[in-house]
């Protein structure tokens, strides 16, 4: 897919800027009978607000999402749904010194070589603020999905130098990091802590685990169900990396180290290992599903930096207000809602495989 | 995209089995007027062939490229190029002792699970061979860029354990692994072969360059030039990981560390570095791109491994026959050409950017 | 496309429902450096509205429409437009007595049959309103078309029986039922007002002329340019035909009659009789496109009719409440946003059909 | 869609020239298990072929199919399925004369305002033979469409001036003009020997009928079911028109004639009439599907024409060689094939329209 759109059965098209009036997002192809409420996707956008700790920032958004089509008495209709969320809290103001600069490690730069100028306030659509439209379109398929018995757990695995080395599914609520190994967030919120003193931002890697998911779900090749994940995960702003499975890591194995051999167990095929990650040939295999996001540090610090403006001339930047230190804890839940898109679109799409699919549904002749 | 199909404006379907009659590929909305003889596509399918060295399979595989619509008195004419290539040595016989069990770190359950049952000859469409397609239609896209100044360079840089620890584009067609450093090349033959004599197999990483791309090119959020090759590699078999830049190193960078300045040199803007790899809020940013893709080992091994079959039975499986012990330097121009097919379109994409483009071509009025 | 979503430089996702919060609409791929106003787009939907004249519904609409995204100092950014428009005067009450019957050539019967239930206050998504978010992105097209010297005429030539037999096009904004033949318009105004009286309907032609069309524009062979405009036209709703240039008409005529001689006039190409319709081989030839549409009467009157209700029961129906007696005059403007959708979408396709047009754009090296 | 590819769920891309090596298609998408060989294809374009009568060319064309990818022992695998007709007896010498001058009513023109130039050899894509793709691709889903219960049957209704007055569907293939009256057809085929006699040509209409389609198949708003015809239809080389139902009768018509009442039959939901044509809001009502599309006469005429030259220069043009006087026949066919492609890809989509198709698919947990 090009530009704001992404899905094929599945299908979005987000919308919004970070000081626009709203924020949004159109989904086409939503199956009908669907329970859903407003409650139902507010949970997750809550997750990504800023001000949530003093991890993140402290601007205040209150971030409530409207459902304005597609739902009549509280069940989707099939029709598109759109969901808006408007902006109320942000500062014009914060950005007008650097109206005309190049912030490095932004995408200022390419906007203007793309289009010839930009909405430089907060970065526009380049924003990260972009991502609340995805939530609020994860939500609903993480809905759906959860109606069919799949699950997907994303939780911060490391924040710069600082690695998580264990894995307690429970801690992840219990930090505002959302690390799943209390002893390393809090290493990890020292460290941070550090960063905001010397104006300076770290990043992180996220992980991320699938359970429940059928296997054969995927259409090779180019709709692999990996290779669907990966676009969809470096969509998100600030990702460089993605992985599956035991991903960089295989690169050094041998192939006896890396197949997953197959067994049958109480009538059921399972894998004895898994380093294929749950997807193998871009299907998944009936193992749980792992893969990791990387995430760079953001860009916009408070020291100074040099850079050029819009007439191409060098100057010197600060960038001044609001800013977090560490953008990946608001990033798990965009992970998570990029993951559940990605996953149910597959499952739609693979409802068609087989002939005797169609025959079930429409009567064979 | 799904299935058999990418790209928007340069977009092709590829198809073809690994024991079928013939592979082949379609490219829909190649504009018009580009030379284009089968030889230009022919010393990209070259590359690809197994039996140019020992490290690869000893398997005869001529394949011919055949163009068998699209182009007219040596001339793209803007309609749909056809490209085939027809199978000629596959012996089937290779297959026969495996063609009811689940080969483990292959498709074959996946596919089985997907559709009900399998073309189990070497692999059917799961197999490498699908990748010929993807080098025909790559090979077109190739001379397209290198007319407008853009160049590829991909190569080895890791086999295994063994790294290379320089540079020298010279050296990459000067040994059968593709590395970009001679001695490095040697250690890893050495590695190869020691997993010849054990039966086993290794994987790699291949690393990409690409120069002379213009900046703001990309299609934000979800078309985003990193998210589209994340996309495209990730859809290449045995590829588990992909990083752009400093990739999973970045998740331990500080922010002042990780960003690139931007400079005025000369009237031009260029960044002091390239910690980005070229791709920056999902748009080229006029640095030379720079990725990196992991490949697992080729899961194709002669030790004995268990598995289940079609029934679900647990079994023992020997795989028979000949196979690449690495299949990282056929891999090279599969990433090469899925590289140019996504900057392609890329680039064709971003002609409609801004409403002075469409003025300047129809004429303002 | 399906569903939604139309367009594939120019893409628009429509969303809402006649009864829901809103409707609107969102255009992605909208060239950057258009200024745009709510203004340009509130004058077409105005022409929607219905109120404007005793032919049409009494019901009163402002449709006010918002734009949230996309636009910064009145520019378009080159990101995705968000249009708008919420529902205020619909009168949920009016639909009470018929929420569980089938209504007669409505989509009631189709909609619960795909998707087991409907919202049936006024239709929901198959309610004519839908159509105001295609008038809105039709707007920013019509905008674009008019800085490329492109304009569409678009008018009644038929309301039931009665038949325009002359054309200024001066005339049709002077009556209400947007006919270029003011006598015509009398009697049709009259024959509509009989409907109204009996507590039926009444539908018509709508006739469209485009003048400026460079040639060559359409992508063979699918996206042919009429084959475009006819799907465009057909998803309107209660169109039940298309025809271009001489359409049915073509099929009763002789070769010798209906080809288009070509000759040169004044250095340019034209043609000396425009039986094609300005679509010749699914690209125009250079002269005005000229395409008919057939709108099937108005399916909500007020006549007892008999139908069947949820349960599959045999049951009477009234209609009460306010209803066109003729809906041709609202859709022309539906019409012409269609068209403009259509070209402009096909326009920016075009602009990559040779490769000496990427050699200008990027530079050949 | 745009250029060569059409589908959704179903998706193939055609390709091939009038004197290219071949012509072919892929089918992305098929489900996998279909029982499918080449003759199940073979008889349908059988029924394209020229020289089957003295009505159409006497050019030998023998068109075999070569299936070469997507079937294993028989079946279908799921897999893109690559059918190629070879190119054998099209005498470039007929062209010679006219390789630089614009025909009359061809694509000539539009096709060297696009690229710049074209194949000139028999009309390059533009010719009729790119049908025959088509129609292979159409046969595939004629099997499909057969296995679930529903039936296309198109015929010739009209030839020039000489309308069909009565239908007896074994007539149809009783006559070398497809008519289902043969008297009308002996009528015609007087006609045309007439027309070749004077050197010119005639068009028709064709008429289809769809029985067994069940209700609410279709996606609105821009996926209707009879928009999506509509589209394939108008991307069928000649045709000008296209109308379902009552078509333009239902512009004259009043609502209380042309709205099919619904009414319960032996316990299933049935209409009194058939006004809309099996097609109502975009979705299959129940009702069989009915619907025209016109066709002009064939541009290719042995009388002179005027025209101008690749330089824009006033010549005159004299057509030698074979061209048939009518290509109603030949279209019958392709018309079929189109109507199959665009119901099988409905139907597909469908099944996901409702939350329990997909806890019926994957299992409610």
């Amino acid at each position: 897919m090009s530009g704001s759109v992404i899905g094929n059965r599945f299908k979005i098209m987000t919308w919004g800027e970070s000081h626009g009036a709203a924020l949004g997002v159109t989904i086409d192809g939503c199956p009908a009978g669907l329970l859903l409420s407003s409650e139902d996707i507010q949970k997750y956008l809550d997750l990504r607000r800023p001000g949530q700790s003093k991890m993140t920032t402290q601007r205040s958004e209150k971030d409530k999402v409207e459902i304005l089509s597609g739902v009549f008495e509280g069940m989707t209709t099939g029709t598109p749904i759109s969901l808006m969320i408007k902006n109320e809290d942000q500062h014009s103001k914060d950005y007008s010194n650097i109206a005309d600069k190049m912030r490095p490690g932004h995408a200022d730069y390419g906007f203007t070589e793309k289009y010839g100028f930009r909405d430089y306030r907060g970065g526009g659509r380049s924003s990260g603020r972009e991502t609340i439209a995805r939530v609020a379109a994860g939500a609903v398929a993480i809905k759906i999905l959860e109606g069919l018995g799949i699950s997907i757990v994303s939780y911060t695995s490391a924040i710069g130098p600082v690695k998580a080395s264990s894995f307690d599914e429970e801690d992840i609520m219990k930090n505002p990091l959302f690390m799943a190994d209390l002893n390393a967030a809090k290493e990890a919120e020292a460290f941070v802590k550090n960063c905001v003193e010397k104006g300076d931002s770290v990043g992180g890697i996220i992980e991320t685990k699938v359970f429940g998911m059928p296997p054969g779900i995927g259409e090779p090749v180019f709709g692999k169900l990996d290779a669907s994940l990966a676009q969809a995960m470096l969509s998100i702003g600030a990702v460089k990396g993605f992985e599956i499975g035991d991903g960089f890591k295989a690169a050094e194995a041998l192939g006896s180290e890396n197949n997953d051999e197959f067994m049958s167990e109480n009538g059921h095929v399972i894998k004895k290992t898994n380093h294929s990650g749950g997807v193998l040939g871009g299907m998944s295999d009936g193992s749980d599903i792992f893969f990791k996001v990387a995430i760079k540090p953001t860009p916009s610090i408070s020291k100074e930096q040099n850079t050029v403006n819009d007439k191409g001339e060098n100057v010197s930047l600060v960038i001044k207000g609001r800013h977090d230190p560490v953008i990946v804890p608001r990033a798990v839940i965009v992970v998570k809602s990029m993951c559940a898109l990605i996953l149910l679109d597959a499952l739609m799409e693979n409802m068609t495989s087989r002939i005797s699919y169609l025959e079930d549904f429409y009567g064979k002749k």
